[in-house]
């Protein structure tokens, strides 16, 4: 499995063999069951991630017991708690396994010395975050300006892949719509 | 003005007086009146501004008219479209002044030299940033999982001081509700 994240690093941000073995090296694989916490709220976010095989979801549970997910992360990409992670603070978010999964995991301490190595996995860490800035100012605006109708569309449009994937009460969590609205949504579109 | 400029930075990021100096004499100052319009859909956002005095918005207007705002930006404060900045391509925002306001206005390309000569500006750029995903994340997390009352009392917690500066269509605009329902709910605040 490891070979997928070389290859994949090596095309997305064009690395060199040397500084993807070094960077390889200081991973630790984990295999996650579908269900199972990497990481809970109270906990410190002490690990990078990247899913190679799989979906994860990072969520929060509110007093009433009301899930909200803010992102899913499927295969080839890197998920944490930012806020947690970059101060070692505790979190007040879930990630879990939405499938059997497995990924790799970077210590924070490791990861800052490779950030500092190697520039050119600094830049791509810029641009992650770039991206990642971009798509949270997207998915704001939809959650503030959308229809749930043109949420899900947005959806769909988006994430064709995750749809089959998801059972329908995670995407009308990511929708921040019940599912009971969701459902009369895809009725609606069904009958059309 | 441009003291308090100085000032901020030096307090807020512990810069030295000659970096201070150079970041300074790379702006460009100017004067907004109230409405006026500091970026539109389809410009290229050229510039880094920071808000001396006064009271930005960043917002979208959707093909209904609605308008959705992303961000106040209140004095001592950055504003930007990063995704036009970054890459040099058109918004799809606005950012106009909800009161008369000054701002200074850096050129991406003198902004992009100063980060390359001071680390300390790169580190404090950085920390920006940072923070600017922690509250994106805070934001949607609200804007999805929170009732219409629990956005308005977050909002008045995090924001006392603009509460009194703002016409109630745009706390509504921004916090994703209908005009009708924030004063509904500002009624019944007040009949407690």
């Amino acid at each position: 499995m490891a070979d997928l994240f070389e290859q994949y690093l090596a095309k997305e941000a064009g690395m060199g063999e040397e500084m993807l073995k070094q960077i390889r090296s200081k991973a630790i694989g984990r295999r996650l069951r579908r269900n199972e916490q990497l990481l809970m709220p109270g906990e410190i976010c002490r690990h990078k991630v990247f899913v190679l095989k799989g979906l994860l979801r990072t969520y929060s549970v509110s007093d009433g017991g009301n899930e909200t997910i803010l992102q899913f992360s499927p295969e080839m990409n890197w998920t944490l708690d930012a806020e947690s992670y970059d101060q070692q603070i505790p979190s007040r978010y879930y990630i879990s396994a939405v499938e059997n999964s497995e990924v790799l995991l970077w210590h924070k301490n490791d990861f800052d010395r490779l950030l500092a190595d190697f520039p050119a996995l600094k830049k791509y860490a810029e641009q992650l975050i770039s991206r990642n800035i971009y798509s949270s100012r997207q998915r704001l605006q939809t959650a503030l300006g959308a229809t749930p109708e043109e949420r899900y569309e947005e959806f769909v449009r988006t994430n064709p892949s995750l749809l089959a994937r998801l059972p329908l009460r995670m995407i009308a969590a990511y929708l921040g719509i019940s599912l009971k609205t969701l459902t009369r949504i895809r009725h609606a579109q069904w009958a059309r």
